[in-house]
């Protein structure tokens, strides 16, 4: 077998004809094992996590260990009073934030109110010994909260099997843990890039706009709201069969217009004015505290503390003023002390068991993807590494613990995180402040949050998921790849017009389909030379490179495998043709040599090696000789055991599409 | 926005140390609508079936229509004599072939003897006007026939309710033939490529070797057989339960040894020995007419006409010799006459629509990927093109219309096509001459089968499948592509000891598997100078390639999309730790700029530009400068639509590796 790839720097070649001959070590067996290996490695551990396990003693390996797991041994020993200030600081203000915000979101749950701080105790206090985000803020957040209530509703009436509801829920907490820890263990975390950022971006959009509709339910004090998600049903419980009412009235002499209106009005009359009065006044304060800490980031604290604000001033307006007895609809009661134990609570068998495996590992894997989208984010801004698995791993046994005191699902909040960042957090020990502020709320304050308007709740609610709507994402996105924009509106539209599953599954859909498009249509590109120098490059891109006489040069931008193989032997075929019919026509020499650029072919398999076989047959009955340039080691190792260069003789292959060149121009027959 | 690009010709810049200025023209805005429909045409349409009809008067565009859909118009015109002589000798031969064959496939798919040869009746003759291959022989096959059996009989049982079975049967094949002509109509053909050459070859064996155990029941004459198609159940049902007897007669005073031997011994007493006694004759018969023909091509007509010739020999045996008393198996009764019309035996109704809706898909679909596989193969060798999609249409009309005329799926056959194309077919007129013997021997000859023995039809079944089992590559994919490989065996194993569906369910999980892999793990390498030339490669492909001082040249082989994006920021980094890390421990300059080689990446999205500015970020920390070279036409527009050029800093891409390096290296800070 001749192994020699023929290369002539050009330069030489051009001053003494000679060409000279590079010669290619092509590694004489592939090591099946070494291969393996390196795949494994590269999959699983692309992050060689046990590098600096390497040449220690056996003491220092279990310490290594030990801090692998823990991480908080390992910063903990650099520990210092000035870090602990910054750490006591923005741990205050992420407690001032997520109080309020925990009793409404375990509401989007359904779930009683103190669930909510029930999740904001344990699991951030575990997350800080195992995590390495030094400023994610840890707690039960909207989306999934949202997601958890919607999912669990299905199975079980909120209201009226609340015991049932309840313990689903701990065992969807439960095995969303066990699915963050498994993935983590497995060193699958990989799976969850699988939901691109664009579907992100549209799924937290919608997810926010219909948390944000969930809200008129409060806000504006309705009784009988629907239980869907879906922006439909939810404007058809606010305005009522409006349409029905109309025809009703139009055909009692008034016109349309009329009609409408007054049906308007009765329907408004339904709901509560002094709920919305309160709601609307604090949702003003609350928006305008977050425009003052946009326009102004050191006032940052503003927004952070203006929903306690809120909280306490609209529960001393209610308590005073009786406000309760007109209508508006309060808190009523959250149960005082910390988590009670919930282990016996789990669903260990039965139905019940599946069903909460199943909710469990949806509401796990959104969980997931926020937690690490939001613990890269701030990574790279400090530039700091957080170590997907491991991070996975903490997630993971958080809520398994959670689930075991009373806890559901917890991740890194969005709009917590960003406070904790700002308020000059050091270490994960902020979040053991908020959870100890937690712990003293539980214990003592629970009662105060009596007469707590639920309006207030609401536009606290609506004012935290307004800043999970990304326009400037969404603009950039439509910017760049239309394709992902289109997976953003699908994951948008589908859930605000649909459900949370729904947009979901079509986020995930459109990312694979992308994929597949992406593997079964490669791009090929023709190339040319561009003036005074030896490079050859893609002829749309670049207009003023020239064709070769004689020669047609293609370039094929992906590897090459079954699911493009026949595409791209087709694809190859259709250009010749094009180019030959287009020569004929203007009387130009004929195609003598293709010549393909195989640099971006970064792998080829049986079936692409059987496409260029067949593709070799088809240009051999055309009188075009066949020639590669470039192709990789992978490449070339699979092409040499299949004997391909044998089959397209000898010297066929060069090093670059100017060497292939510069031997094939002057073997081009000149033909009248 | 600056668009210009720095390239300078090597030899020029060598000499005047002046760069010279190359301009990059980016298209100035994204023409939305025409990139639209690029991409669907390339992903629908990449045959441009249009081409032909472009700038024709009306009356030749409905010609051209007319013969894109029944091509025997296009192809006709110029039939003559001389070709019919060749289709009339190749039509007769594979007339000789299919029929025994049909009779022993109807067998497998549990159906009556005629159905085989209804199946060799109507869809051939549908085929000839619609079809695009010229060597294809159509009727039922084995490994569709084996499918369609062991999906029907989950449902129903053949014996029993023989009735509701058989409309089952053509409730699929006609699900398969909608499914077939959907795919063309819409345009999907692709799908089919997802299942790779590899484990189709897998899947091939697999089915092979499970149609020839599932002919030991007629083989050996053994009455009560298993309804599984797995290697241990078959097994057992061949010898019974061999380990019960065993134990049984070792606890009576024999040894182990002793026992297995007497209990095989009374195992085999149940076969039938005159039945063995004359299929092992005829299979030896026909394994050497194939070995000769396979050493002597110009014999291939012995092979082929000699199942005809066993089952005439064996049948005047039986006949003459009255072995069907003896406990000969034979056929005993098949009904005369054409195929009746079997429209209202479709249930278009209940669930047994669901049940064959969805059998029919899987047997559509597999019985396309084997016409479309032989359509392809024979026209390379001719060097013809067969349009897949056109060719799904024909097939599926033909399956639509065999539904209704009592035929069950049929499709292309591996054998009989070879024996077809070697006997000098010129057009798919042998169809139409196979159809009309096969129309004489329903009409007359029929009753002459009735004392064939099964052992027979076994035979030919065995001799025919063997061909199926391509061991030769096989072993090319092991030399090939290990991961193809596995796919191959997993298709192979999952047949053979699961079940047919298993089999396909691991083909294609594992084909799947294989492209996830490659877009979640692109590979990187590390690029180095070629001596004497402006050349980088792969240093561990050219391990004489020798890298830039204080330069870092990092080439990634893939598209960067959310599914990798990640792992590409991180991989990348890595690189650089490990090099730094290097040059540390031997006291060299430490790397001050990153080169990305960007050739390879056809693609981004606006994860992998996120990926790209955290990317930026970490490397301003380390004080390296980030460089691109070569980015392709989709990667500029995007990279500038994103505003990446401005943050990574004026004239920072390049065309090539080499004015990158040329660019940087003067610019490189000697530090101690």
């Amino acid at each position: 077998m001749d192994t020699k790839i023929f290369s002539s720097s050009e330069s030489q070649s051009q001053r003494h004809n000679v060409p000279y001959i590079h010669k290619i070590g092509i590694p004489p067996k592939q090591d099946l094992l070494k291969e393996f290996k390196t795949t494994v490695k590269e999959t699983l551990f692309s992050d060689d996590p046990l590098r600096p396990f390497k040449d220690q003693p056996k003491s220092r390996k279990l310490l290594l260990g030990l801090q692998a797991i823990f991480p908080i041994f390992d910063w903990g020993r650099s520990y210092n009073l000035k870090k602990f200030r910054g750490d006591l600081i923005s741990g205050l203000t992420i407690a001032s934030l997520c109080i309020p915000q925990d009793i409404g979101y375990s509401r989007l749950a359904f779930l009683p109110p103190q669930y909510g701080l029930y999740s904001s105790f344990v699991p951030p206090l575990i997350y800080a010994f195992m995590g390495s985000s030094r400023d994610i803020a840890i707690g039960p957040v909207a989306v999934v909260s949202l997601l958890l209530g919607t999912l669990l509703q299905n199975e079980f009436d909120p209201v009226h099997n609340a015991d049932e509801y309840r313990r689903l829920a701990f065992t969807a907490t439960f095995f969303a843990g066990i699915t963050q820890a498994t993935l983590g263990v497995l060193r699958l975390g990989f799976l969850i890039d699988f939901l691109s950022h664009a579907a992100v971006v549209g799924f937290m959009g919608g997810a926010a706009i219909t948390i944000a509709l969930q809200q008129l339910k409060g806000f504006l004090g309705i009784k009988h709201f629907t239980k869907k998600t879906d922006i439909v049903s939810v404007m058809k419980s606010v305005f009522g069969s409006i349409d029905h009412g109309v025809s009703f009235l139009s055909s009692h002499n008034y016109t349309l217009y009329e009609a409408y209106m007054i049906y308007f009005f009765l329907q408004m009359l339904q709901w509560n004015w002094q709920t919305i009065v309160i709601g609307a006044s604090f949702l003003f304060f609350l928006l305008s505290a977050k425009y003052l800490a946009k326009k102004n980031k050191k006032l940052f604290w503003v927004s952070a503390i203006a929903p306690l604000i809120s909280v306490i001033l609209s529960t001393l307006f209610v308590y005073i003023s009786h406000a309760d007895k007109e209508g508006v609809a309060i808190v009523k009661h959250i149960e005082k002390g910390i988590n009670p134990s919930s282990v016996n609570e789990i669903y260990f068998s039965g139905e019940n068991l599946l069903k909460g495996f199943r909710i469990g590992i949806v509401a796990g894997m959104i969980a997931l993807t926020e937690a690490v989208a939001i613990g890269r984010t701030f990574a790279s801004m400090k530039d700091y590494q957080v170590d997907g698995n491991k991070e996975m791993i903490a997630l993971g046994t958080m809520n398994v613990v959670g689930s075991m005191t009373s806890c559901y699902v917890a991740t890194g909040s969005f709009s917590r995180s960003a406070v904790n960042y700002m308020a000059g957090c050091q270490t994960a020990v902020s979040n053991i402040v908020m959870s100890l502020v937690v712990f003293l709320t539980l214990k003592f304050l629970t009662p105060l949050f009596q007469y707590t308007p639920n309006a207030i709740l609401s536009s606290i609610i609506i004012s935290a998921v307004i800043g999970l709507i990304d326009y400037d994402a969404a603009i950039l996105i439509w910017k760049i790849d239309k394709f992902d924009f289109v997976a953003c509106m699908g994951a948008f539209f589908g859930v605000v017009f649909a459900s949370v599953e729904i947009g979901l599954l079509i986020a995930v859909s459109i990312s694979f389909a992308k994929i597949l498009l992406q593997v079964t249509r490669p791009r090929t590109a023709i190339l040319g030379r561009i003036p005074m120098t030896s490079v050859y490059r893609n002829i749309q891109q670049y207009p003023e490179a020239t064709k070769v006489h004689g020669v047609l040069i293609v370039r094929v931008d992906s590897a090459i495998y079954f699911s493009n193989s026949n595409y791209t032997k087709e694809r190859i075929l259709r250009w010749l043709t094009e180019e030959e019919d287009h020569l004929r026509t203007t009387y130009q020499p004929r195609i003598q040599f293709l010549i393909i650029e195989m640099s971006p072919v970064t792998d080829i398999d049986t079936s692409g090696i059987h496409a260029f076989e067949e593709l070799y047959r088809s240009l051999v009955k055309r009188d075009v000789q066949l020639v590669l340039a470039n192709p990789g080691r992978l490449v070339i190792d699979k092409l040499y055991a299949s004997g391909f260069p044998d089959l397209i003789g000898e010297n066929k292959i060069f090093l670059t599409v100017a060497d292939a060149v510069l031997t094939c121009s002057p073997k081009i027959v000149h033909e009248v």
